[in-house]
């Protein structure tokens, strides 16, 4: 499992460009249904899966940064605090 | 104020398609970061500004719907709860 | 199923009050949590969870509000710009 | 300033309580006002009111998580997946 997991992580980058391309397109299509004026809740349903699909590429790259950067530096001279900061930073705008 | 008000609202798709397409070229730029491997917050600070650019679009497309569809239809026979529940639906998923 | 749902609402208050007081029992426990040096993730976790249970309450009350006070002033001169602009406050905030 | 934010994170333990005991206080208005048949848009900014304390609470558990176990444990064998796994989890939740 351990295994799995850190082939996961390996693979964050093509699987984070994969979902980040797919959302473009659906973003693409909130463009297209507000054209038509497709009923607004529709088009903020598919707003809201846009915004939840960045989301998940978000927590996947955050994954990414906490096994490669924070692992690296945690603990080297000054930069605990910019490396806690940056994270509570991103909590606070979820 | 009521009438810049209205006049806000009658300009909400034009308003939105702008603020879409502005979204779209963040969304790219989001894509073009994760492929150059800039710094991992950095990234995810661009990402949670399309979504917060997002949310911006959907509530003017909200503000939009309930000054049309749900003043129309609220209170004809059956419209109530599905107009009700569409909305509470939308405030769910933020 | 219309019924089941009509009697949701009418149920809505004490159905709110209920899960409140659930909520602020959860919230009882961060402290102590807190209080007792928990583990920080955990602490985290229980104060999410009374998060949700408060969000969970909101959609109950709005949906109790759609059917009442929007249903019966929605349409009423000078009205429709405060309930549209309250829905879309509540909507920004979540 | 470096000196100011180190004081602030020892103090966490007490700002957090301070800030919990005065978000039940706050949830206590809302249950008040749910019996006193408040306004209902009234009733759900307060209690967003409590969940955004709640969360400002988070942020400053998850700082002190970030310079104590976090700073202490990274690197550990078999500790780095389950610290990152954690911060992703309390992420997803936001």
């Amino acid at each position: 499992m351990g295994v799995a997991k850190a082939m996961d992580y390996n693979n964050s980058k093509p699987e984070s460009l994969r979902r980040l391309k797919i959302a473009r397109g659906h973003l693409d299509k909130v463009i297209e249904m507000l054209q038509n004026d497709t009923y607004c809740p529709n088009i903020i349903h598919q707003s809201q899966a846009v915004q939840a699909a960045l989301k998940k590429v978000d927590e996947i790259v955050l994954r990414g940064h906490l096994h490669t950067c924070v692992l690296k530096d945690m603990g080297k001279n000054g930069e605990n605090e910019k490396l806690a900061n940056e994270i509570v930073e991103l909590f606070k705008k979820q």
